[in-house]
C-alpha cells in the first residue's frame, strides 16, 4: 500500500478543532490498515504570525510543495485586523494557492434533505440542490500587478488592483469544468461580465472555442455574473457546473453555499495541473466555512466541511472514489440519525459537540 | 408653477413598454396642473444603434446634458451581441453615467407585502425587506484604465481590466450613505474585499475616516463583500445602508433584488454631486430590471419599477416627496386590489397588462 504525505495546515479559530476530528479519522484509517498517510503539521494565519511574523513560513512553504496534499483549515480573525497587509492571514493562504499553482477551486453545493430545512430558501428551492462551483483560483483581481496605495498628496490616495487573465488560464479552468459536467448532468454556465470587462469578453470567447473544439458534447450556457448570481437565488437548480473567475467565484460560490443552509459542511479542493511524468497534481482541501472566532474554542463548531474536504482529498488526490463515498455515505447516517452540532441543530434533533460529531461519524465507517 | 426637462431614454426590449406608462403619468400630471414637465426622447442601446452603428448619439448625449433629469428604460439583447465591444448598447448607459459624473447609486430593495410570496426565500426572511444599497457608480472596475485585449502571439491573448479608487471617490459616496441613514434606521454596512484588494484597504480606511469625522452618530459596519453576499441570503433584514463599490454594488444589488421577488418592481437612482451654484445635480433614473427581450412586445411587462423610478425622480431631483409618496401608495394599492403582470401572477389574482397596470395606478392617483 501506497504511502501519501498530509501536511495538515489547521489555521486559526475553530481551524484546529475541526482538523483534530480529521486526524482522528487519519489515525483510523492508518491502525485499520485501510490506508497509508504520513501526516505532518505546519502553521498558517494568524497563528503563523504569532509564532513568526509572517503568514506562514519558508519551513512550512517547503512542507506543503512536498506533500501529496494539504488539509487545510481556516483563517483569520479580528485579532490580526491590524497586522501589516503583506502578513495578514489571508496571505498565508493565497501564497500556497499562488506558489502551488492551485487554479482550479472546485466547490460542490449540496443540500443535505436533512437540512434543507436550515436553508432561508424554501424548501423546493433547494431540495436535493447539487451544483458544482468551478472558480479560478490563481489569476484575476487577486494576483494581478499593479496592485498599490499611492499617496497623491493633498490627503488623497489612489488604490489600484488588477485583474488580468490569459487565454491559458481561461482555457485549462474551462476544461476541469467540462470534464466534470460529463461525470454529471453534462452542463457548463459560464459567467463574467461581458458587457463590462475586458477579461469578461476573453473570457466568454475562449469557454466558447474550448467548448466548440474539446467538448461539443456538453451543453454551455454563458450568463452575466449579476444576473447569475440573482438565478442561483431563484432557482438555484437550473445549474450543474458554474464556471468563473477568482473574484466572482469568491462571490458566487459563498452565495451558493449559504442557499444549502448547510455552510458548515460544505467542503471544497483546489487542484493544481497533473503532471505529465508523475500523474500527480498539487492539492489543498480546505472547508469553504471560515475560522469563525467568536465560537472558537467551545466545542460548537461543525467538522462535516472539514471531514469532507478530507474526503475530496481522498477522491481527487489518492483515487480512493470508494472509500470517499463511504465518507459521505457516513455523514448523510449521522445526520438522518438527528445528531447536529449547534451551527444546524434544529427542533427534535441531539445536540452535538464537534468531537461527538466526529465520533459519531467514525463509528458510522 | 417651475418646469422641468425630462429626458426620456426608453431604450431597447421591454423598455418602450414600461416607459409608456410613465409617459402617461407624466401627460397627467401635466394636464392636471400638478406639475409642469417638458419631455423630449431619445434613443440608446440597441436601438441607437440600428440608427446611428453608435450606443447613444452625441445629439442625444448633448440632450441628456441639458435635462433636469433622464428617465431610462433598459438596453441590451441578443440582437446585439456580436456588435463590436466600444458600442455594445451598456456603452451608452455607461457613458451617460461617465458623462454626468453620475456616481451615486441607490437602489432599494424592498419587499412589498403582497409579493412576499413571490421570492425564493422563506416568507420570514424577506417580508418587511426595506434596505438601500448605495452603489459607487463611476470608478472602479467599470472605468479604470487601462482596460484592453492584447494579442501575444501564440494563440495567446491578454485580457487587463483595472479597478481604480481614490480618496474622494470613497468619501463622497460614504456621505451619500451616512446621510440616507440618517433618515432611515441609522446604520451602514460598508462592503469590500480588503483582505485581497488595495482597493478594499483603501475604502475600509476612507468609510472609517469619513465615519469618524463626519457621522459618529450613524453605526457603522464592515463587512468582506463575500461574507457579505452571504448574509444578505441568509439573514437580509440585519441591514439598512449597504455602501459598496461599482463591481460589488452590481452584484450585491441584484441579489438584494432578486431576494424581495419584485424584481419587476424596484426602482433605482443615480445621483452627481449638487452643483454649489444651482443646488441642481444631475440624475439618472432606471428600473433594476433589465430589458428582457423574450418578453418584449407582448404587453407583459411589468411598468411598476419604471413607473417608481419616475417616482424617485420626484423624490431626489424635484423635491416633490409628497407625490413621490402618492405614486408609491398608488403602486401599494393597485397590487393589495389583486392585479398582477404575468411576472408576479399567482393564484387568486387577476391578471393585468403593462398597460392596465399602468393605467390602474394612474387611476388610483
Ligand atoms: C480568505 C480569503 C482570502 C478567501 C478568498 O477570498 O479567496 C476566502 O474568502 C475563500 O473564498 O477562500
Ligand atoms: C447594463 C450593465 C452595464 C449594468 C451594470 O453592470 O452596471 C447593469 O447590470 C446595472 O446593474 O445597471
Amino acid at each position: 500500500m501506497a504511502t501519501h504525505k498530509l501536511l495538515l495546515l489547521p489555521g486559526d479559530g475553530i481551524g484546529p478543532e475541526v482538523m483534530g476530528e480529521v486526524k482522528r479519522l487519519i489515525d483510523w484509517l492508518n491502525s485499520a490498515g485501510i490506508a497509508s498517510f504520513e501526516t505532518d503539521t505546519g502553521l498558517v494565519g494568524g497563528s503563523a504570525y504569532d509564532a513568526h511574523k509572517v503568514s506562514i513560513s519558508e519551513g512550512d512553504m517547503a512542507k506543503a510543495l512536498a506533500a501529496d496534499a494539504i488539509i487545510f483549515g481556516a483563517v483569520g480573525g479580528p485579532k490580526w485586523d491590524a497586522v501589516p497587509y503583506e502578513v495578514r492571514p489571508e496571505a498565508g493562504l493565497l501564497r500556497l494557492r499562488k506558489d502551488l499553482a492551485l487554479f482550479a477551486n472546485l466547490r460542490p453545493a449540496v443540500c443535505y434533505p436533512a437540512l434543507a430545512e436550515a436553508s432561508s430558501l424554501k424548501r423546493e428551492a433547494v431540495e436535493g440542490l447539487d451544483i458544482m462551483i468551478v472558480r479560478e483560483l490563481t489569476g484575476g483581481v487577486y494576483f494581478g500587478e499593479p496592485k498599490t496605495i499611492t499617496d497623491l498628496g493633498n490627503g488623497q490616495k489612489r488604490a489600484i488592483d488588477t485583474q488580468v487573465y490569459d487565454t491559458y488560464e481561461i482555457e485549462r479552468i474551462g476544461r476541469v469544468a467540462f470534464e466534470l459536467a460529463r461525470k454529471r448532468k453534462n452542463k457548463v454556465t459560464s459567467m463574467e461580465k461581458r458587457n463590462v470587462m475586458k477579461s469578461g469578453v476573453l473570457w466568454n470567447e475562449v469557454m466558447t472555442a474550448v467548448h466548440k473544439r474539446e467538448y461539443p458534447d456538453v451543453t454551455l450556457e454563458h450568463q452575466l455574473a449579476d444576473s447569475g448570481g440573482m438565478m442561483l437565488v431563484k432557482w438555484p437548480k437550473q445549474f450543474d457546473v458554474i464556471v468563473t473567475d477568482n473574484l466572482f467565484g469568491d462571490m458566487l460560490s459563498d452565495i451558493a453555499a449559504m442557499l444549502t443552509g448547510s455552510l458548515g459542511m460544505l467542503p471544497s479542493a483546489s487542484l493544481g495541473e497533473v503532471d505529465v511524468k508523475t500523474k500527480k497534481r498539487k492539492a489543498l482541501y480546505e472547508p469553504v466555512h471560515g475560522s469563525a472566532p467568536d465560537i472558537a474554542g467551545k466545542g460548537l463548531a461543525n467538522p462535516i466541511a472539514m471531514i469532507s474536504s478530507f474526503g475530496m482529498a481522498l477522491r481527487y488526490s489518492f483515487d480512493m472514489g470508494d472509500l470517499a463515498d463511504k465518507v459521505d455515505a457516513a455523514i448523510a447516517a449521522v445526520l438522518a440519525s438527528g445528531l447536529r452540532t449547534a451551527d444546524i441543530k434544529s427542533e427534535g434533533t441531539t445536540a452535538a459537540s464537534t468531537t461527538q460529531m466526529g465520533e459519531a461519524i467514525l463509528k458510522e465507517l
